[in-house]
């Protein structure tokens, strides 16, 4: 059974149960109206030892910052602030009091930078191997709140910085080179947390969600869930290292990926230039289509390449 | 360092950053007021495969249902209903689709029976062991909820249910008899849900929380919360098989443990047998200390016995 077929064998399991006005459509987060205007947004991942990290390529504290940064830019990505999280940790008997501390400092630095309290957990011991999980939760106005969901044909397609960095970092830590700058950005990873609550602001952003599992398999997300297509231009993407495949198909780049109403696209454009003082990346267009399928284009020739994101299990 | 060392660490760690309105104040979980003069309250629980189960001592399916029945109990123990679940679940290669399904099956049942809604988790593989962590959300009246701080001097201490039953059964499970009552109830706990709702709909009620550690453990936090010792009744103790030991010192029970004002007890009693046609366990009283200290006696004689809870690593 793959991820996503066990998901859906959950999913259609609870089918038949309330859902006690959570709204879970398959966003990066599950979202709560509480009354008053606003919602809650919460998210969770879990990570692995071995599977998600390798404890020799890494430092604790980088560990602990990384775990936290992967749901904050969940909660980014709904277009809200992330407030509080969850923390829980099994750790084997071999894993001492030293690293434990470190790995909590490295969690703590990245919550006091984003300003996020940490409001429960749990913590065990393991048999073999780090087991985290954290959760994130946001709080904001409904109206701010970003879906998968909500792209819409003719839409402008951006994405939030370069990509493929973490990929290559990757790369470079299983050569052997962990001191490598993509190295470092893949330990270290930067949610887009205040783009991502200015972008909830805006009424023109209309889908949005952060790039996991590569941009490629990020993308047909949004576009399954809003019934269309999109056209690419490869050249357009921000790729590290002008490694194109890297960029569309490697994971963990965490940067937010959004749609943005053409008519609105110039004037969005200039303010998000004029406020955040970086690049904006128009990298192509949502496209009426009957399936979730991305057209590549290169200088405007179109292309057939086999690119296509990870997978976990 | 202990379970308890790195929480106070962490705690401590966290003590600057803003609390945007969650109260973290050393319960079952943690309170969020949002407005309408209602509460969420959250929990957060970690399984790992060797640590808190045996995959050849319970079945997929029971596990399922015991991930999150721990989660529930701990909701109950705050006095309101519990409404959302997140599961996040890593499972190792050799771990098959058949297994999975059934312990999604299992938590599905438990949160049918309970009316929880799924909105949210994770699935990731594993290199060795399986993995869980199980959130668990309630919402509720803001004057419903019952903290273990609240506890006063003179307050009757009672219990909802027999002790001690699960110890025996993990006793049996390790010794091979698989099979026997007390396994079974080790496996599949009931967490008290209806009795937490009703519990924090009564006034008379103080503190509580539900008993996972052992009695003697688990008292102590009351006590120490609430700045107050205790005075228990041996022979008031409903212990499983006339075990007082293990009913007083043996964990996962799920049972909830509070205190109920004086004057009140009585109509309390009264009531409560009249609504749930089960017994009441009425094991002591709240008493004037410097330090949370319980004392334990016999037939009404002081007795000195040597018992604690146990501890995870």
């Amino acid at each position: 059974m793959t991820e996503f077929g066990l998901i859906d064998y959950v999913a259609k399991l609870f089918q038949g149960v309330s859902h006690h006005g959570w709204e879970s459509i398959g966003d990066d987060c599950t979202v709560l109206p509480i009354g008053g205007g606003e919602v809650l947004v919460v998210t969770t991942d879990m990570l692995q030892e071995g599977v998600h990290f390798l404890c020799h390529a890494t430092s604790a504290r980088e560990l602990g910052g990384k775990s936290l940064a992967v749901n904050l830019s969940d909660v980014a990505a709904m277009g809200v602030k992330p407030v509080a999280t969850l923390l829980s940790l099994a750790l084997p008997a071999e894993c001492c009091d030293e690293w434990a501390k470190e790995f909590v400092e490295g969690f703590h630095s990245l919550a006091t930078e984003y300003d996020v309290a940490l409001v429960g957990g749990d913590t065990t011991s393991s048999q073999s191997g780090v087991s985290i999980n954290v959760v994130a939760i946001g709080r904001g106005r409904a109206e701010c709140v970003k879906r998968r969901s909500a792209a819409r044909v003719g839409d402008v397609i951006y994405v939030g910085g370069e990509l493929g960095g973490s990929a290559l970092g990757l790369k470079d830590i299983l050569q052997g080179s962990v001191d490598s700058d993509y190295a470092a950005l893949h330990r270290n990873p930067r949610p887009q947390v205040e783009l991502g609550q200015w972008l909830g602001t805006r009424a023109e952003v209309h889908a949005m969600m952060d790039i996991s599992d590569g941009l490629a398999s990020d993308l047909c997300h949004i576009l399954k869930l809003s019934h269309c297509g999109a056209q690419l231009e490869v050249n357009a993407i921000p790729a590290a290292g002008g490694d194109i495949e890297t960029a569309v198909c490697g994971g963990e780049d965490y940067k937010l990926l959004f749609t943005v109403e053409s008519d609105a696209a110039e004037r969005f454009e200039s303010e998000y230039r004029e406020i955040f003082q970086q690049p904006i990346y128009n990298i192509g267009r949502i496209t009426a289509a009957d399936e979730p399928r991305i057209c590549w284009s290169e200088d405007g020739v179109e292309i057939y390449p086999e690119w296509r994101g990870f997978t976990h299990f």
